[in-house]
């Protein structure tokens, strides 16, 4: 107290007060933030790629990234979030876990959909799937997502897990929760970054000469990744926590 | 507990205790895979990508990766663990603010460095900096980096800042202290796959023929995602952390 001088704790409790942004707030501006990356995404592959269709042709690559984009960010995102809710802390449990599992569910069918426009995209043109290391990292982290929903689902949402099993796989469903968040959001980035390689070659529109598409989906990129760093650090956040998962200070 | 059944409670200790890993071992673990990436990153520069120079060329783009991981991801993952050593906890901290500190700004130094390397590479050959989103995030990164150093000396090392600032601030430094790390990992893995793109173009080394060097390379990048995710998760783990940093569970 000595240190902090006469004004000290005062100013203080202002100041990490000014900081502490409420859960809604937060969720509005990420909510926000996540519509946006999808219009952008879909934006630009209207705008600059020539639209979608299911031909297998580049209008079929399109859904590639709209629907990885949305379902395996902004809705995983929405799914991961759902026990940061303060009305998830009390009452019956099972109409959060139907939410928390949908919304994953939802992000999931997005995720194999987008992956099936890809594979679809190459089959049709001879190109070879699953070389680079988008990819890698890209089905590494859907397959990460497919055992998370399961195991989630039978530890979970299923009646005959015990509770020493669910204790035990708590952390590890949260910890895996945020990995594969970060992992998708770095796939996400090298995946805009690669197609705008791919994309950018001709003319005044070379990827470096910074063309108007390359600064919409590189900016499309940053906003990805402010969302994802968001939605980790508020998963972090203890304050935001379930007062029950052991964190005293996330009771006060 | 009747949920349980007889073997419960035991089994739920006897398995929490499994997973509940050493920080040390944990440490030894994380150290090889970080040394490990950056005997691979020097490993590709130098037999697939004709080795290191100062002379403008290719070999002093090399610099870049090998800088970059070291310094970005692996030297500022030591940097950023520091404080997860239970040793830290008491006793005098200003040897371990050097420490932290020391890491961070060797960490820093080789990132500028790393920097300079493509600066001047892309100077000598003609090539526009600051075009691909690979880039943009990379230079973000390294700029919340900066800003985090700088004010992580203002505030934590330097005598002057009061205790109400340094309490307000220390949340926003740990929660910078993971985000730029997540940035820096996922500039990593971007630029892996752009170089891929880059230099994998001709004949039967294309990189959708998934050459040596491909798998080589892209097992680095998914071996950064790796120590990436691992520094981010030991960071947000209660149990590790510091006991006096609010956490009641971490005291036990």
């Amino acid at each position: 107290a000595e240190e902090e001088g006469a004004v000290g704790p005062r100013c203080h409790q202002r100041s990490v007060a000014m900081l502490d942004i409420p859960f809604p707030t937060f969720c509005a501006f990420l909510g926000s933030l996540g519509l946006l990356c999808v219009a952008l995404v879909s934006a630009w592959c209207q705008h600059w790629r020539g639209g979608f269709s299911l031909d297998g042709g580049s209008r079929t690559f399109n859904w590639h990234p709209v629907l990885m984009v949305t379902g395996l960010v902004v809705l995983y995102g929405a799914a991961a979030l759902v026990y940061r809710i303060p009305g998830t802390w009390s009452g019956p449990k099972l109409p959060w876990k139907l939410l928390h599992g949908g919304l994953a569910l939802a992000a999931f069918v997005l995720t194999v959909l987008g992956l099936a426009a890809v594979f679809r995209f190459h089959n049709s043109n001879g190109t070879p799937n699953m070389y680079s290391l988008h990819s890698w990292m890209g089905l590494g982290t859907v397959l990460l997502f497919s055992c998370q929903w399961a195991a989630g689902l039978g530890a979970f949402l299923l009646p005959w897990a015990p509770v020493w099993l669910r204790e035990l796989y708590k952390p590890i469903h949260v910890f895996f929760g945020s990995a594969i968040l970060m992992l998708s959001v770095a796939s996400c980035v090298s995946g805009i970054n690669e197609k705008l390689f791919f994309s950018l070659k001709n003319g005044t529109t070379q990827y470096k000469l910074l063309p108007a598409e390359a600064v919409f989906a590189n900016t499309l990129g940053m906003l990805i990744l402010l969302f994802g760093v968001l939605v980790v650090g508020a998963l972090a956040r203890p304050s935001w926590k379930r007062p029950d998962s052991g964190s005293l200070d996330s009771r006060q």
